[in-house]
């Protein structure tokens, strides 16, 4: 049993490039609002450091940046002082290279977990990851948008955590909702 | 440990009425997009039986009606069979009297447990809660919306779950990830 009191690091990474569309194709996915706050929302109920927006485009770095500020300095911050409590950890950076980049700025290299709806190689359980954050490693969570990341991404990361699984082989959860339930089995309290 | 092959049978309710707002005042909250389809989403994953939507404006009722409808029988019906297998759980009611009449059909009532941010009285386990329902116990979960169901409304259930926490005393979740968690607490399988 990991011992939840001790201080972890884990951020959380929303990737909307290489991801797949329906067809498998590869494309850059389209930011939205709800997927700024909930996952905000949600990491700063769990506790986490920083959650990064990781797009190419420009314009969705704009828009992010815009409603992350509405939240911030603007009208939200005193309308909702938790919202803007949330919003804080919102970081947002251009590709994955960049990301890693970031995320190893004192020359230490998180774990790299990614999370995918089908069963991949490199699995590692909720339990063995669990135990590894509270032992004070320093975790990075992958969330693709669309239909997932592609198979250069996952290439890349070092382990797998397993798909979220209910009753039957139904998993075709909104990406709000695998992260709350990941976040959740790996940090929550019960 | 709860028997998790056991059938069950879990309904979930979001409840737009009566809740407060940010001030205490009780409210009709609006109908959200992405609270039909996430919480779908997740209800159909972890094999919910229904998933009804309590508002008591016509126009609200009319508007999940369409949503669910392009999903059932529209274009997004040949574009996404598992969104319209989702969708499939949701029905409409206009407010807790009848949501109650509605799921006592066949003269059983279900337990009755609300979900809430804040602790409260009359309260379930998750793990006592879990076993209850896989025991045969016919469940029904409820959601508010808003800030919050209503003291009268929580007067009514049978039970209270205890409030999601993570890391500290920020727990703010969206509805559309406390209902995922709660799912998941309860019929998820790690």
């Amino acid at each position: 049993m990991a011992d939840r009191d001790q201080p972890f690091h884990v951020d959380v990474a929303l990737v909307h490039y290489p991801v797949y569309n329906k067809n498998r194709e590869v494309i850059g996915s389209a930011v939205t609002n709800l997927d700024i706050h909930d996952i905000a929302r949600a990491g700063r109920t769990f506790g986490i450091g920083a959650y990064y927006i990781v797009t190419p485009y420009q314009d969705q770095q704009k828009l992010v940046g815009e409603i992350v500020g509405h939240w911030q300095d603007g009208y939200g911050a005193a309308y909702n002082s938790d919202r803007q409590e949330a919003l804080n950890t919102v970081k947002i950076c251009d590709d994955l290279q960049s990301l890693y980049d970031l995320v190893c700025r004192d020359g230490n290299k998180p774990l790299v977990v990614a999370t995918s709806a089908k069963e991949q190689g490199k699995g590692l359980s909720y339990g063995d990851l669990q135990q590894r954050i509270f032992k004070g490693e320093h975790v990075l969570l992958l969330f693709g948008t669309g239909w997932g990341l592609t198979e250069d991404a996952l290439a890349d990361v070092d382990a797998m955590l397993p798909p979220v699984c209910g009753h039957g082989d139904y998993n075709h959860l909104s990406v709000r909702s695998a992260v709350s339930i990941v976040l959740d089995r790996l940090l929550g309290r019960t």
